[in-house]
């Protein structure tokens, strides 16, 4: 029987998950992904805040998928979707399919205000959160060397733009940076005076978070000393500063945790409805309109699945997808099933972290914060991160810094 | 009593050594580096090779020194040293001194032949080992994608140029690399098949080493697949080749471990004699001629000591200079002595490790190879490595590499 050629575009949780789905007879794999690392993107603010190394948090795809010999691995961008040819055009090659997933991911998103994003710092890749680690770090350089007050309070201003998890993780982390690790290594600047803004449009943080959550984690960042601002929406960023409501704050880092948007490649896809964050809009089965060989998968696709829920942007949903279209294509392949059920979400509930011994977390129902969240939350970052190595290292990382109050990860890269 | 300021240039092993020495009371210490860190460079190749993270070998020079109260870290560049006004001119800064400490290292030398720099690869910053780790990568997914032989052959030749310690442990390490780590990861190339080449221009590798220690070393590294020229000075050196002898190896990768100079910063020294690489010839008692209030410690400096040894340029040899500087100024300043005795080097043993389970080493005249010099390496190396998190960290990654022939850093950085 003929070998089916299955394409997929994007190494993240929903490529990856499906890409090991695919027995070894039937199917010959190709994952592209423009780097050669898969990105366990959770822990990406721990690089940036210095906590991590970028090798604790990323693992090189063709090694993941090492025994896996029906997979070939390519290191390459996606240019664009011929749906019609049947063709994925990539930067350096043309590759057909009889199966596509794409699963390409999202990226910073800014709400139309796209020229913001030169002012400001994303936290999608690896390259974000290095960049972010660099200037924070190089900020307090900068700080202890320079001589106007005014200077260098403007120096140790940072700014977060988004209190979803990802900003409130951010804005805890950097407060601790500057309010304990930093603390004795200066000798003219004072780091636990660094101001910390965390900037939310909406009128409290982690929204979706049931329950006195949201006012908790708010309570918990303002006594690590961040400023947190809710009803706040941001009404211009420019190279130095930002404006919310009346305020405008002068500081060179802002980081944007506010929204994602979809890899641009969807734009390129003939005739498929998106959504306003470029998202592909798809059938209950995830597969494009007029397309059942084509499909979407994670923070590419938008979906409100058969139970009514919105599938989240969050990783078990990408890997739940990906496998749901691994199973309905070998199944069909195989003709063990004809008839396609709808993609339904199972929701294993959500945690974000505020800082040392605090987070919070909701499972099946049940509202958790403070230690036992917290201790929750590593847990299960540990167990989803892939690789004993990269959980032995970050294991070995966070005993240590709980222990010494201390970062590991505190060089300015070339 | 007047404080004595004391300005070290360089964070390196010597500034270091110097810098901890200082008593609190009488001393401020200001110490210059152009990096946030102190960088571990006998394990530099490991990090240029992705068996460890550049977070690893490197410590930050502030935490450090955290609790040295009396020694002001300063992130800068130097730019000219003017030993007559007592000043030294920073890119953003101008410091008075009372002492000063040269120890600003060396940066990889050509002998004359400057324009090979822009060809080959040298490994003496973290910045390099990156470089070379990011070309290494990419040259086997390139061979990956391309479709003619003669293209994928070219892609997967190595070369190391420099016979020296530095130049075995790189070469042996890239014969592992691709012959070992990488070998079940690939689809359509071989990465076992890949060559590797040390070129050296005397004739046998580690000539330093005494007896039959060099001849084990050639033997060892043919037999990991490389392939080793002797008494091959390098005659030519382009963009995608080298020439040696009669041959011209075409190769993308020539990493250049044949030899330094000196920190440029020494041509600034008015009136100071320089050897061939630039560093200085230093008094016996490591002060610049006609300066007694000026050292130079580590790679800047050339000198033949008391016993008639010419100091090499490795870390303990830094580290005693480093230390001999202090106690020196510290001794004078309390009138404890006047009289300076010369430096001599204390020499420890040398060794370098081959691959796995093979090194040689040298200690009090006793020589050994194999297995038993390799975990001393090993040991001797994780005791002078800083910090007990990147001890504990890279010892793990040992562990790990050892039991599953992996390397935890084979991370393509953005």
């Amino acid at each position: 029987m003929k070998q089916q050629r299955v394409l997929i575009l994007g190494g993240g949780f929903a490529g990856l998950a499906c890409a090991k789905e695919f027995p070894e007879d039937r199917f010959a794999v190709t994952l592209v992904d423009r780097w050669n690392h898969h990105l366990f993107q959770p822990l990406l603010y721990q690089v940036a805040t210095a906590g991590l190394s970028m090798t604790d948090i990323a693992q090189p795809l063709r090694s993941i998928l090492s025994s896996h010999k029906n997979v070939t691995t390519l290191m390459d961008e996606v240019r664009q979707i011929d749906l019609e040819a049947k063709k994925v055009h990539l930067k350096e090659h043309v590759l057909e399919y009889d199966h596509l997933v794409i699963a390409l991911g999202a990226k910073t998103g800014y709400f139309g205000h796209n020229e913001w994003a030169h002012c400001t710092l994303g936290l999608k890749s690896l390259d974000d959160a290095m960049t972010i680690r660099k200037k924070v770090l190089l900020a307090f350089e900068h700080a202890e060397a320079a001589e106007d007050p005014q200077e260098r309070a403007r120096l140790m201003t940072l700014v977060v733009v988004g209190g979803g998890p990802t900003g409130v993780e951010m804005a805890g982390s950097l407060a601790e940076l500057a309010r304990v690790v930093l603390k004795d290594d200066f000798r003219r600047i004072d780091p636990s005076s660094a101001k910390i803004h965390l900037i939310e449009s909406g009128p409290k943080l982690l929204a979706t978070f049931p329950g006195t959550l949201p006012d908790y984690t708010r309570q918990r960042l303002e006594s690590l000393g961040v400023t947190v601002h809710l009803s706040s929406p941001v009404k211009e960023a420019g190279a130095g500063y930002v404006v919310t409501g009346e305020q405008r704050i002068e500081s060179d880092i802002v980081i944007w945790a506010a929204g994602v948007e979809a890899s641009e490649v969807t734009r390129t896809l003939a005739g498929i409805p998106l959504d306003r964050a470029g998202r592909i809009q798809v059938e209950p089965d995830l597969s494009l309109p007029g397309h059942p060989e084509v499909f979407a998968a994670g923070d590419v696709a938008a979906l409100t699945d058969a139970k009514g829920v919105r599938v989240p942007g969050v990783s078990p949903a990408a890997m739940q997808m990906g496998r749901y279209i691994a199973k309905t294509i070998i199944h069909e392949v195989e003709g063990t099933s004809t008839k396609r059920e709808p993609f339904t979400y199972f929701d294993k509930g959500s945690m974000a972290t505020i800082g040392r011994s605090a987070a919070v977390a909701t499972v099946a129902g049940v509202h958790l914060r403070g230690l036992i969240a917290w201790l929750m939350w590593l847990f299960v970052h540990l167990l989803f991160l892939m690789g004993m190595r990269n959980r032995a290292t970050v294991f070995l990382q966070w005993v240590w810094s709980y222990i010494t109050w201390q970062r590991g990860a505190r060089i300015i890269q070339p």
